[in-house]
């Protein structure tokens, strides 16, 4: 036996390791977590590993892909395409380590958000019925079909058109008679008609769940829900698995474009995150699969395209439209997701266009700015800001490509706000010294979205970087540094964090925070410009997206992310994407309005707006070049 | 190598084989035609043969089985289950040769049963629309979806409620840019809305076709027809390849209750017979699967259940019920029906109870008794024999246990009409010689429906069996004859069949014969007696099932298959349950007064009844033992 062995150096694990294993493989015996979707197949592009010294083997010529680090230093490549046949170093980068893509448990929603009282009573995308049937006997022979029928709509005549799938149907027969004729039946609203969704031993009648999804880009957001009364029985994030096959929606329809193989790899990673997540709640609240009877599911239109494998590639064409923006009502059998099997619903939020999905239009139900009288404005932050303006009798929309940099992709030091993630920074010059508070208490691992804005409100207030968010390089402390001649700057020190490594913001991490935040910015501006509306305007904005709860919004006026209001009218509204999937899945009326406000809306594409590109310019700086439009920020 | 023999009598082949070879191993090497559905896993008891010398050792113990045969002179086995230790003699009988199962062209339906001017215009239940539709411009950005049904409602408004499956959805981005925004959509009629259910190229545009399918229990038929105008293409006919599992549906429902993977062969021997009768009519008519878009369906509740793969214990249970008569629009994909795979829709004629079917409905329709002033009645003898009386006023039915003889099952001399079969038989006592005419001229293989009505009438007034169908041993001919002490009497000599051996009737042909006409006609009476009608009361009356057009009616009522009413009201109208399905394959009046038809009809139940068991044993006779209901009848 030829002993090699390979370092991970992440990990400070020294393997053993025979010539012809691949990294992946040593890795996966040794517990260095490296993530992989596709069995090692050279697909998901998943375990992405960089070889810091010695060289590898290619497993399979025809797949080989190597690229040179950034730095120089290193060879990136994939774990399971690379054999081994000397002593190697490995680092396992953020993204690929299968930490990254554990789940976690999530804050809940904002009360306001969620507030069923505006829906009652309560009609939930899957309502349950418990039915003691009559048993078929010579004077009463109707089928089993129709026997079921008959009695649901002598407890509620509101159920025709009622419809029944084949393979529940299927179930019938055997269901009513292993039960004597005892069931729970849970009966559908897929808009046209309610569909008889799943029969079940009467035992079920007290376990009627359903699930709000958000299929973000770059986070998955799920809530485990009492279909009975609402109650949210579990939540949990993860990392959206796609992020293997690019960071942005243009970038991973740009892979599908491959080949129907590829579309098919991007679809199974959605659902092998949503599965994924789905057992950690089971686990967690003591849950079947069986028990989860619906879903209602908010997510952009790429988001949505994918998680149907339906090609999204029109959307990266001009005129950006997707195939569908309202999607036929589904099953989880179709999808593939781990709920009851047979029937359960799957529902998705309708899409205003290519870029402002179903994800904004849930959070338009679920602010109530369609309802409203007063001009509201929505702003969602997340790969991607989507922004809407208007009240009960208007609603317009725009997109822009803000990037994922809130959302903790993009920057090296970011990721989601999970355990040991940074919510506040404040940098205290004089002590050259940070205070943060960080999720769960935790030494810092990285940074979330409040903590980014945050960071850069605090650096830019304390010099260490200029209005253009060039980090000052005489700025006097050690923290300043340099990596390849860019400049950084180390927010902690190895020994405050979860590594014992620093954790460093270097110059392109903030240019990208800039980029973002100054696209979100000029599109508010454009969109209230062609409204002929001011700033002074909005009664009241609502900031929804990756920054949680607990941002500072002092703060997001200060690095000019939002326009310069009265903070009184600054709502930070957390997940709005989620919170309408929550309310849709509990209320047809939420459902219907949910499909009226798209009809409502008009759409407003900043792609070919030239005041647009201007406004983006001047937007990056901090706050912004014409500081009187932000009277409040004292620069 | 240990060189054996295995001689295949029938087929007049002795075959060299290894010990430890199975018997259907070595007959498929050198051809000697013997039926298997399940690839030799002893699950699909197609392939008995009778081993006549020598014996044979089970291929698996746990799946073995023998039976002897009446006479005595065989083992009856399994051919994939029994393996070769010595030189063997194998008969294979009728039903188990490859050749029972072959596809035969049909005759073409009564003209009055399939006037497509009663439904003008028409509307079949797949339309086609060959559109160009405006590309997406920045001016234009609805979604392909929106895009599509702009375009269809703008060529015919009625299409609303429109919706879409997810597979034709997900084909809709690649199939309009592939055809430069020209495409064939088929839109679909499925109740409740349109569907979308084809996208195809635009050349596709000439090629819109249907399928009318009658499930039969002991035979299956196709019409393949034209959408645009009606015009059939092609017609087939071949056995159920479920007659492996069960000649009646009973028996086949006790089969299936062993479990799922028994109804799942149950399901996939009926997939199995559609293809192999579709392969034939593409193969014939040049057609490719993806040019036939939907299909029509009649069949009894439990060929449909089947179909479908739904649990049909509950028919053969009181009372009876099937899980549902009225069954959910499907797609070919959910049957694995080899035509255009994404969603053409599959729909099932609706079915009045247990035994009175789809097929019935479908012949209804087809009659158009459903609309006549004048009384008709509807008897429909195929496996099992169903009775319709009414008018446009009122409907009521009742099923009896005819069992399959006249479809050629049972009764050892007779087949389908096919090539071969005799369908016109005169015993000629005087000549002891017998005039006959067979399907396509040829010399006779056995004997069709319409030959053995009128072979039992010609045997009865020659004498040669008595009223009660005994054959008379005395009766002066070589044509009597013996087998294990049973009488037979010999139709036709060795060198006067296609087989070279001779075709006899036995005593216990005659009896399954005498049972089946006289279950028919004591329904008949029955029924008619419920509804305080007399025999003459009755206006017009249509034979529909396995007899052919050409049956003689005198014949039928000679022996008392029917009752002994006026010739000129007797229509004999074939397969009225494809002439059913065919109309509802064009028009959506028809496919509405199907369903209209079903909840018009009132069920009797005969098997519970004490009048029908005497009427059935009264019937027993040729053709009754109360002559005076026969005044035209000279016996």
């Amino acid at each position: 036996m030829d002993s090699l062995t390979v370092t991970f150096e992440d990990y400070g694990i020294e393997a053993p390791a025979e010539a012809g294993e691949t990294i992946l493989e040593v890795a996966g015996r040794v517990g260095a977590g490296i993530a992989s979707y596709c069995g090692g197949q050279g697909t998901c592009q998943q375990c992405q590993v960089v070889v810091t010294s010695g060289t590898v083997q290619p497993k399979d010529e025809a797949r080989w892909q190597q690229w040179l680090t950034p730095d120089g230093k290193g060879i990136k490549v994939l774990a399971c395409q690379s054999v081994i046949s000397e002593d190697i170093t490995v680092k396992v980068p953020i993204g690929s380590r299968t930490e990254d893509f554990i789940v976690h448990e999530m804050e809940p929603l904002k009360p306001n958000l969620v507030d069923l009282s505006r829906f009652e009573p309560l009609s939930p995308l899957a309502q349950q019925f418990v039915l003691d049937l009559p048993k078929p006997t010579l004077e009463d022979t109707v089928t089993d079909m129709e026997r079921l029928r008959r009695e649901l709509l002598n407890v509620e005549a509101e159920l025709e058109p009622l419809t029944i799938d084949l393979p529940v149907l299927r179930q019938l027969p055997q269901a009513l008679r292993e039960n004597d004729f005892q069931v729970a039946v849970a009966v559908s609203d897929i808009g046209l008609a309610r569909k008889i969704s799943a029969i079940r031993p009467p035992a079920a009648a007290d376990s009627s769940l359903g699930l709000a999804i958000d299929v973000g880009t770059s986070t998955v957001a799920v809530q485990l829900v009492d279909l009975d009364n609402g109650k949210v029985v579990g939540r949990a994030i993860r990392r959206n698995g796609q992020i293997a096959y690019g960071e942005d929606v243009i970038s991973r329809i740009v892979w599908t474009q491959k080949g129907p193989e590829q579309l098919q790899s991007m679809h199974q990673a959605i659902i092998d995150t949503l599965n994924d997540i789905l057992g950690h709640l089971y686990d967690e609240h003591n849950t079947a699969p069986d028990e989860v009877i619906a879903a209602s599911v908010a997510g952009n239109a790429t988001m949505i395209n994918f998680l149907l494998r339906i090609d999204a590639t029109p959307i990266r064409r001009s005129p950006h439209t997707p195939p569908a923006t309202k999607m036929p009502v589904i099953t989880a059998e179709e999808l593939g997701l781990n709920i009851y099997p047979q029937g359960a619903v799957c529902v998705c939020h309708p899409a205003v266009s290519g870029f402002v999905g179903g994800d904004i239009t849930a959070g338009v139900v679920a602010t109530g700015m369609h309802e409203a009288e007063e001009l509201a404005l929505l702003v969602d932050v997340g790969t991607n800001g989507e922004i809407v303006a208007g009240n009960k009798d208007w609603l317009m929309c725009a997109s822009c490509s803000a990037g994922p940099a809130f959302e903790g992709v993009g920057v090296e030091a970011a990721m989601p706000a999970t355990a040991g993630a940074v919510t506040r920074f404040r940098y205290d010059r004089n002590k050259d010294a940070v205070e943060y508070e960080s999720v769960a208490g935790q030494s810092p691992r990285g940074i979330c979205g409040s903590g980014l804005v945050e960071m850069i409100a605090s650096l830019a207030e304390t010099d260490v970087i200029d209005r253009t968010g060039n980090i000052n390089s005489d700025f006097p402390s050690e923290r300043i540094c340099k990596r390849n001649g860019e400049l950084g700057f180390t927010l902690f020190w190895p020994d405050e964090t979860a590594r014992d490594e620093p954790i460093i913001i270097y110059q392109h991490d903030i240019e990208n925070l800039l980029r973002s935040k100054a696209a979100v910015l000029a599109g508010i501006s454009v969109l209230l410009n062609k409204l002929d509306l001011a700033t002074t305007d909005v009664e009241q904005m609502y900031l929804a997206g990756a920054f949680g709860a607990g941002l500072d919004v002092d703060k997001a006026v200060a690095i000019g992310l939002l326009p310069d209001i009265p903070r009184e009218r600054l709502n930070v509204v957390g997940n709005s994407a989620l919170a309408g999937a929550y309310l849709t899945l509990m209320s047809r009326q939420a459902r219907e309005q949910a499909q009226k406000t798209v009809s409502a809306m008009t759409y407003l594409d900043l792609s070919s707006d030239t005041d647009f590109m201007d406004e983006f310019i001047a937007s990056n700086f901090i706050p912004h070049t014409d500081l009187s439009r932000f009277p409040s920020v004292d620069m």
